[in-house]
């Protein structure tokens, strides 16, 4: 069984190339693949197959709007063998592992996910570095409300990205003291407002078109990127200054993306690295309960 | 750049097989190897080397004691980069590689490293699994000490087995009240007893031959094994009922192995996993710094 190991801003991802989707990704497999000691290790799997082949195996029910069956579809699964919907790291290095791989030599394309179409264009890629650019789809505000992060009220801004999030921009807030901020600790929220729970972002103002940002995921804790928190961050801060539209560029632990709003609409564009490939033992794939 | 991944009860390492120790492992690199989101991700590197070929290319000044030119020498590098003696679970994984790779088709080698020879005997090896012996040399009790963990004051040995060890047996500590302890916090220990810190065992007192351990190591917190750690925690608890000599089969959090115990001298019996195998992206290395 083939591989890939890369990350995007350091969310990091085994690729498996499965173009028929013949692989059981049963969730106890995924879960051993992506434990850090005993697996391969990663935040995630990206089955890179045709959307069609997963409805031929019953992976799919039905199609999501705006794929069709000769789409390629991430078909992503969590480091626990649960599915999400989306991932917005993830989507660049699926798009980068194509152009890598041979597998598509397009440099725009649509990849399909269960939250829907997401159109990428490929601005640059060699074997191991990419650049893709990702549309991310509709940014919905949803008002405002408080976390409460290291003992602290945080005001923020409610922004729906296919998944929830709380976006507190904070005027005052530097670099440094952003970086002192203990996350380690669930931010409190309001479950009346969001009764799902909710992805937290914390944000600076602002400053010569960039913002820095920390981010805990909801049911992970803190992670080095996530993508749809950028794109709610970039939102916020744009907001923040009174502004609807514009490009922002994000600075998350795990280095930095570009987030451009227009129209209510979202592109975020980011870097792709592909540090490893090869085959994953057959007998101890084989052996996983 | 060839590698394999492994572990050994879930101390898990990068493998790369270079005989003529032709590879730059400058400590960026190895660091950026062993991270877990923007590398491979690893515990540890296991060079695959000649012994005499560390010398000619000046990454050994000497041969260890018990080291011959044409022996295998486990070049083994820290998660950070920096260099390690030895490591107990690591040899495991080290001599199963050459067998599972046709690199060496004995079954009883000698391996050395930077603490000296280790005779080890390949007991089996497939592909992914192997179960191998390691002979781990000399066993010395250092005088009673007292480590402080989780608030509680636990008596123990000192014991070096190349590198210092304080292995507590609690006569009263069932498996349960063992998994219960919280270990996240560095266990206290007498500095004038040990300079230059001390790796520390909670294990139970010996149960049908059995002993169940958890260990905190100096610099790097608790581990899932730690292979000196096991014969540290086999000889305390062969002491805490009377004898010198005999067999342990220790728990750890990543599985069991088997320490004997015989005229001051141990041998460590346990499993090594190798899950996948493939290339490291040239560029990719190439451009760490």
């Amino acid at each position: 069984m083939q591989f890939s190991k890369g990350h995007g801003t350091e969310n990091d991802f085994v690729v498996l190339p499965d173009p028929d989707a013949a692989i059981d990704l049963r969730a106890e497999r995924v879960a051993a693949l992506c434990a850090r000691s005993r697996g391969l290790g990663a935040d995630g799997v990206l089955r890179v197959a045709k959307a069609g082949a997963l409805i031929s195996t019953g992976v799919l029910d039905t199609l999501p709007d705006g794929v069709a069956a000769d789409d390629w579809f991430m078909d992503y699964r969590n480091a626990d063998g649960s599915i999400a919907e989306m991932c917005g790291n993830g989507v660049r290095v699926f798009a980068h592992y194509l152009n890598a791989s041979g597998l598509d030599d397009r440099r725009e394309f649509v990849v399909g996910s269960r939250a829907g179409a997401r159109p990428v264009v490929v601005n640059s890629a060699n074997g191991f570095l990419g650049e893709v650019t990702v549309s991310m789809g509709k940014v919905r505000e949803l008002g405002s409300s408080v976390a409460t992060i290291d003992g602290r009220a945080f005001e923020g801004i409610g922004i729906d990205v296919g998944n929830p999030h709380l976006a507190c921009v904070d005027g005052q807030l530097t670099a440094d003291a952003l970086a002192a901020l203990n996350l380690a600790v669930a931010p409190g929220y309001d479950p009346g407002f969001f009764p799902h729970g909710v992805n937290v972002e914390v944000v600076t103002r602002l400053d010569a078109g960039a913002v820095h940002m920390r981010v805990h995921e909801r049911g992970v804790g803190e992670t080095r990127s996530c993508g749809t928190g950028t794109v709610a961050a970039a939102a916020a801060a744009l907001k923040f200054d009174g502004a609807d539209e514009g490009e922002v560029v994000v600075r998350v632990l795990g280095g930095e993306v570009v987030v451009r709003i227009v129209a209510g609409e979202a592109d975020l564009r980011g870097p792709s690295v592909l540090v490893a490939s090869g085959t994953i033992d057959d007998d101890w794939w084989a052996g996983l309960r």
